[in-house]
């Protein structure tokens, strides 16, 4: 049985989120025991909002879910890792394809990702 | 110029460190604003070690530097996703190539990546 250390970051662990066929990092997101569990369950990945203190089902709102294909933990077994198929094509609220749209360079902020969708007509705002 | 949010995180943001030319997630480590500042100034990945309560300059011991050759922040400026070059061609302490090296099957973890080096002969222990 593996053991997942969610005590490290008082009860949420890190969960990056890659796109399975293109290996693009696509956002991270936390996860508590429960949305840990929901997500085994259902294998489409929930998380644990920090701002909202709630559940979250990612894709709940825009459809845009995110099948789970694999999970892998780190060596110190406090962060995740898990490839998915992105329904829809983006992750982002935003409409880009990856929330690491920004590319930083010397101390500014340059748009690199992909705009895929125009959250006002997906989330109405 | 480009705001990092290093509140949200009691001063620490969570840093993702992709292999620039394979696209493998190597490891999740976290910066505080000193060790951002010093990964800037040397091209060199350089994180905060929650355990050991320093920071942490990666390859420092084993000479597995990352030179970093792209920076991004995603949307809510809370997370960083460096890509780099892995030195040595392995990021994980244990010698395997990825920290995320145990693929979660059913409660099981299955080693599912490339051991690079022997840990003892390159830590000496």
């Amino acid at each position: 049985m593996i053991e997942i250390d969610f005590k490290k970051g008082d009860g949420l662990i890190p969960v990056i989120i890659q796109d399975a066929s293109t290996h693009e990092v696509l956002m991270l997101g936390y996860m508590n025991g429960e949305s840990w569990e929901e997500t085994l369950e259902t294998k489409k990945a929930s998380f644990w909002s920090r701002s909202r203190q709630k559940i979250w089902v990612k894709g709940e709102t825009s459809g845009h879910f995110q099948e789970v294909k694999e999970i892998y933990l780190d060596c110190d077994g406090d962060t995740l890792l898990l490839k998915v198929n992105q329904i829809g094509g983006a992750a982002c609220h935003t409409g880009f394809r990856s929330c690491f749209h920004q590319q930083y360079e010397k101390g500014e902020g340059k748009v690199s990702g992909e705009k895929i969708f125009d959250p006002k007509e997906v989330y109405g705002k």
